[in-house]
This record gives structure tokens, C-alpha cells and sequence, in this order.
């Protein structure tokens, strides 16, 4: 059997579609029993050179040259942006033609309208490739935990920002000095917005929480934040308590009950003997526990042509099997269920704490006064000398919540002489 | 649709199942769209108590109450044996039946006709927890990694010698120590041969081989080393290298142009800075190296009643998937073709060795003429003073073949006042 393929976009990612495709024809006939063909691409730019694999197949600039094409089953969306892409696929799925796509915003913001219309017209939508590039995680959190009950999804999903913090606590470069670094060797875009501010981060845990828990977040029920505002001196602080900082994005099941859903990307203090301590440079990984099968890590390129290329590939494979036992149209994540999202006061963690503070007499006994009237204690406290008559208090707290830290911090910008220069939770 | 089920044992990881199956039912139903309901189970011994989840099913010892039950269309074998479990799985898909076991010695050695068997009856076969414990990696190499070519699949896959090895290394027991240590706990056997001699790991290795590279190894393919020779000094040697000693099992394509497998379970050095090394006590972990994929890890509970018996699940929900598709029978693993054994010339590898020698004027002389006679150089040596008049050098070397250290050992056994006392691979 041969399935036609419609490709479009043949940057990195396409173009390491098409590589494997040739590369490994013999082996996907072998295991899938089809012959995968690429039939045709549609780019934005013929002018530009394309290389690294032979071009056997007509390159045109007219999307209808895939979406009215007969011979063409699968098409493969890896030209980014999001509203073309959406009208593409969205067109592509009404012709009946099966969609595979690593666009992890579109999915992130859209996912749900499309897989419905995937549904409706009796075709797959798979998107293996939009988080964790080679990690096959999606497909494991769909065909491996159905039985069990997740409670945490969790995992270092920017390879952007991993990169830059490994480069800050291992190689003692600065926050820009790690991020001209990153852009050097092509992790991070001249804009790096996207993935240092957590937004890149943010549209894998949706996806992530969508399938682990059966939700359909958007991006305003996020706590977001980056890595923009750490500072060298909070890594080495975070570091001689015995943790790695690291961009993460969590969603987990919290409250007495565990009937609500904190979603959140931030920095946070990994133990160093703690498997995500230990995924380093522009690696991911994603951290699934569940109440059967317990920790359950998987590690791996978070991004890079062919890694990303591969889970295309896999997903190109599952269409191919589909097709083969005609049973297409089945959702990618068939979990949907209703679970509140989490209060301010359910999301509870210890927390690591920066206060900046006036080296004047009674500054000290004024900030623990105010710690005490938000019930919130500490577990280790450590003062440095002060510079320029600034003292740097780091501590590490008990659990507390969120509404407990935000009191703290209104009280805290309320009040002269008194910073709060850091405040990150510590994973656990 | 109500799916029944009977089980073949009741120990930690039937119960398990069974357990799980009833806390989580409604959820399994919610995303299966099949009711997983026990209907009976076989156990050996009926005057055993069973606890920790309610018996609304009749337990007998007769197998036939589950293989003529037409109530029941799948069987989970979870009795151990190896005997015993062929007969039972046999007949129960001889009689139309799915099977899924958690027999990793039965798959190794029968499962290539066992399978066949299944095909032939048009009914599902899965071993998901045969291997690595709640780890879904073998679901993971039959659908993520169809279209990669994998260069080699190794892992940490016995918890027992792990959790031994972390032990030694980190609490500075003694190899009889950290043995009682792990037997006191529940790791290990009174008769704890199979686990650190190697075996255990070795079936896992062959199913995984199968899996990753569509061969059909035998035990009698692979080279099997296990963990009792290790000494606290070789440990403390190689972590003075920079290397964690891990018991792995390994197998991967070698030679110029990869076309041979070497399959070999035996304790390596891992650097510190690598995945792996990080794998501690009795976890689990498997290292996948694909040509487009690059290295993707799956860490996890390597064993333990709850995370084997969702690995269990994870194989009864895909039956039950199937059967709503009506799609059984298609091979767990469809991958077949023939590649040849690697040759001791072809398995080449850096290597950590001890040499035991009098300390006698020209003894040093006369073992770097062998190592120099056998063509391996050195990168690092260490020697360490004398005790009871034997020097103990320690090296690791460039890479060497398994001929030319087969050639070293011949020598030096021939050779008096000289013991070659360990040597080990550099994994890298």
C-alpha cells in the first residue's frame, strides 16, 4: 500500500522528515507495511535552497497543490505560525486527510476545535512532535497510564532556558552571557521572548495537563513566570542549600481531596538527587507520577531537527498502522473529564526566599515579624555581609501558600527599607 | 461492553491488578469505553489470605475455570513458573483467549513460538511488565521509534543488582552487606542468583533486542557477567575516574558498517555526567539511541506490586482497545529480521582494569610488555602501594576488542606472580 504524503514546510523539521522518509524507507515498509511517499511541499519561499535529502517530489508555493491533491492521505504541517496553520489544517481535516503537526501554540490555543473536527471527519490529528521534541510522551501518557490516576505531570520542557541556567551554574556565566551563548549555537532566537519568559513552556503543559488529566486549559488559568529575573547569586544560594534551579512547568492534583489543578511554570529548586537535577544544556524531560506506577521519568532531545523530525515520523507510522486496520479517526488523547483549577491557598510548596533588607539596627526582627504574621517559618536561613549597606538574607520555608506568599509580598512592597528579591518554590 | 477477566495468581502483582482494576474502574471505563470486570482466579495454594482489595470473585486452584470460562476473554498470568505459565498461556490462546504476563523468563525463551501461537488465533499477546518493571518502554520502542533506526537499547534492568551496587558505592557497605541490606528490604531473594549473576537482567535483555532490533537472541548469544566479583576497591576506583560501576545490559549494532549485534550483560563504568549514572538503589532505567531520535531515556520503579501491576493495566486497556476496534492480534512487537552476533573483534570498547602483581623489581615491566604484545594502551594508571607485597595497578585504556583482552587474559594466566583481578567497559 502506498500513502501519499503532503508536506507543509520543509525547514529543519520537514526536511529531517524527508531524510528519515528516504533514509528509512525499507524498515517503515518493513514494520508499517505501507510505502510512505511524499507526493508534494508547499513552502513560503521557492527561491530558497533546500538540502539534505533528494528532491523527488514537486515544490510549490499553492496550498491547494496538497489539500486538493487525490494521492495525498497525510499531510504534515511544520511551517510554525499559528492562524495559517489553522486554516490549513483545519481545511485539510474537512478533505478527510489525516493531519500530523509539531505546531505545539496552535495546538496549546486550538487543539480542541481541531481534534473535534479531526473526529467529525473521521480522520487522525496527531502532534506527537509539539512537546518535548524526541520525547515520545503524548503517545505514553495516552497509551501507557490509562489506568492509572496521575497526579503529577512535570518536567523541564524548554531546552532554551535549561540550556542558559546549566551554562549559569555550571560554567558561572551570566544571564546574558549564557543567552548570547544559547543564541551562538542556535538555541535561542534573536527575539528569545518565547521560550526565557516561559510561554514556550506554557503551551507544552497545556498539552501535557490535557492529556494527563483529561483538561482543556488555556493560557489565562497559567501562573507563568521566567527566567528572565534570576540572578547568579540565587543559583549559587539555591545550590549550597543542595538544589539545581530549573525552569519548570508543573501540573499536578492538589487540595485535601485532590479534586483541583494547579498549572504553573516557573523556576524552582530541584534537590540535586532528584532525576530532573540531573537533565542538563538544551535535554528535556518530562516527570509523570501516578498512584499505581509511582515516578516515572522520560529524558531526551527537547528539540533539534531530527529528533523532532522522529516523533513526525512516529506519528506517520500510527497513521499508516490506522490506516492499515482501518481504524482511523480515534482522538490522539481520549481523556476528557471536568476538574477545577486550584485556589491560591491549595497551591502549597516550600519556598526558597530572597529578601534584600537595609543593614540598619531592628531591619532583621522587622522581617521576621512580618514572616511570623503570615505564618510562614523558616526551615534555614543564611545572611550574607552586606554590600553598599544592602543585607541578603536567603532562607528556605516550611510549606506555605500561595495566598500566604502573596500576603508577604504586599506586606513586603508596603514597606520601606525591604525587598523581596527572589521567591521560588522548591519541587519535591 | 463488559470485558471479563481471569487471573493466574494472586501474589504481590496479581493482587495488584486486581486492586487497581476496582479503585480505578470508573476511570478505566471512561477511557476504554469497556467495564474490566475479574471473574475468576487460579491460585496454588487456597488456604493463603489474601488482602488489600475486595474478593467479589471466586479463587479455585482448578485452571480450567478460567481457560473454559466463555465469560472470560482475557488472561493475565501473573504466577510466575516458567513450566507451568507455557502451558496455561498456551491453551488459553489456543482457546481464543488474550493473554498479558509479566513472565520476562517464559518471553525470553518461548516467546517467539508463543507469539506465533497468538497470530495464529487471531488474539493479543502483551508482556509490557516482563520488562523494567512500571516502565512502558517496551510499547514505547513497537510505536515511537518504528521509523528510527535504533543503534542500541541499554539499561540498569535489575533493581536488586542496583540497588546493591548504590549501596556499596554510597554507603560504603560491603558486597555481603548491601546484599543483606537489600534482602532485609524486600529486594532480593534468599537465593538472590538470578538477579546478581546477571540472568534476570539477560531475559529482559533478549525481549528488549527483540524489540528494538527484531532478533531473536538465546541466552546461550549472550555474554553474561554478573556483580559478585566487584569489590568496594573497584568501585572506589572507577568513582575516582569520574565512573559510577552499574550492572547494564546492553545491546547494540557495532562493527564498521553495523550490521553485527553484541548483546552482553555485565557491570560497566558510567560517567558521573551521563543519565545513567544517576540511576540509583532499586530503580530502573532504559537508554534508547536512535540515528534520528539521538539518546532518550525512561527512567522508573524497576519492580514493587503497584507500578508492575500498571504495566499490567497499561497492557489490558490496549486489549481493550483492540477489542472495541476489533483489532486483535496484531503482534506486541512487529519487527522481525536477521542480524548476525557480533565477533570479539567487533566488540570494542575503553576499559577499567585491576592487575594484582608481586611487587618485585621488574614486575611493572613485564605486565606493560603483555599489554603492549596485546596492542592495548593505556589512557590512566594509578598504582597503589603495596599491601601483604602485592601491588594493585589500576587503568583504564584506549579501545580494545574483546580478542585482544580474551589475548591479555590468556597471558596473564599464564603468567606467575600476575592476576588480572577486574576489567570492566567504559560505557560512553
Amino acid at each position: 500500500m502506498e500513502i501519499g504524503i503532503g508536506l507543509f514546510g520543509l525547514g529543519t523539521v520537514g526536511s529531517g522528515v524527508v531524510k528519515i522518509l528516504q533514509d528509512n524507507a525499507e524498515q517503515i515498509t518493513k514494520r508499517t507495511g505501507a510505502h510512505l511517499v511524499v507526493k508534494q511541499a508547499v513552502v513560503r519561499n521557492l527561491a530558497k535552497q533546500r538540502t539534505g535529502f533528494r528532491q523527488n517530489f514537486p515544490i510549490t508555493d499553492d496550498p491547494n497543490d496538497i489539500l486538493a491533491n487525490p494521492a495525498i492521505q497525510i499531510v504534515v504541517e511544520v511551517m510554525g505560525s499559528i492562524d495559517q496553520a489553522y486554516t490549513i489544517i483545519k481545511q485539510a481535516l474537512t478533505a478527510k486527510k489525516h493531519v500530523v503537526t509539531a505546531n505545539k501554540d496552535l495546538i496549546a490555543s486550538r487543539g480542541q476545535e481541531l481534534v473535534a473536527i479531526a473526529e467529525a471527519n473521521g480522520v487522525d490529528l496527531f502532534f506527537e512532535a509539539a512537546v518535548a521534541g524526541g520525547i515520545p510522551i503524548l503517545r505514553t501518557l495516552s497509551t501507557s497510564f490509562t489506568a492509572d490516576e496521575i497526579s503529577r505531570v512535570a518536567g523541564i520542557i524548554n531546552g532554551t532556558s535549561n540550556f542558559i541556567l546549566t551554562q549559569m551554574a555550571t560554567n558561572h556565566l551570566s544571564y546574558h552571557a549564557a543567552l548570547k551563548l544559547a543564541q551562538e549555537k542556535g538555541f535561542a532566537e534573536s527575539d528569545p521572548t518565547n521560550d526565557v519568559d516561559g510561554f514556550d513552556a506554557a503551551y507544552k503543559l497545556i498539552i501535557l495537563a490535557n492529556f494527563a488529566f483529561g483538561i482543556q486549559p488555556v493560557m489565562s488559568d497559567l501562573t507563568i513566570q521566567g527566567i528572565t529575573g534570576l540572578t547568579d547569586a540565587d543559583i549559587a544560594d539555591a545550590n549550597s542549600f543542595g538544589y539545581a534551579l530549573k525552569l519548570l512547568g508543573v501540573a499536578q492534583r492538589v487540595g485535601e481531596t485532590k479534586d483541583a489543578i494547579s498549572i504553573e511554570v516557573s523556576p524552582q529548586l530541584v534537590p540535586f538527587t532528584h532525576p530532573l537535577a540531573t537533565v542538563n544544556n538544551e535535554n528535556n524531560a518530562v516527570l509523570v507520577n501516578g498512584e499505581s506506577v509511582g515516578e516515572v521519568m522520560l529524558y531526551g532531545p527537547g528539540a533539534g531537527e531530527m529528533p523532532t523530525a522522529n516523533s513526525v515520523l512516529s506519528d506517520l507510522t500510527n497513521v499508516a498502522t490506522d490506516l492499515a486496520l482501518n481504524t482511523p479517526g480515534r482522538p490522539f488523547n481520549s481523556f476528557n473529564q471536568n476538574i477545577d483549577l486550584a485556589k491560591p491557598s491549595q497551591r502549597i510548596a516550600r519556598r526558597f526566599i530572597v529578601i534584600e533588607v537595609d543593614d540598619t539596627p531592628g531591619a532583621m526582627y522587622s522581617v521576621t515579624g512580618m514572616f511570623a504574621a503570615a505564618k510562614i517559618s523558616f526551615t534555614d536561613l543564611k545572611q550574607t555581609p552586606a554590600a553598599n549597606g544592602i543585607a541578603r538574607l536567603v532562607a528556605l520555608t516550611h510549606p506555605a501558600s500561595d495566598a500566604q506568599i502573596n500576603l508577604i509580598r504586599t506586606t513586603i512592597r508596603n514597606a520601606d527599607g525591604i525587598n523581596l528579591a527572589a521567591e521560588y518554590k522548591l519541587f519535591s
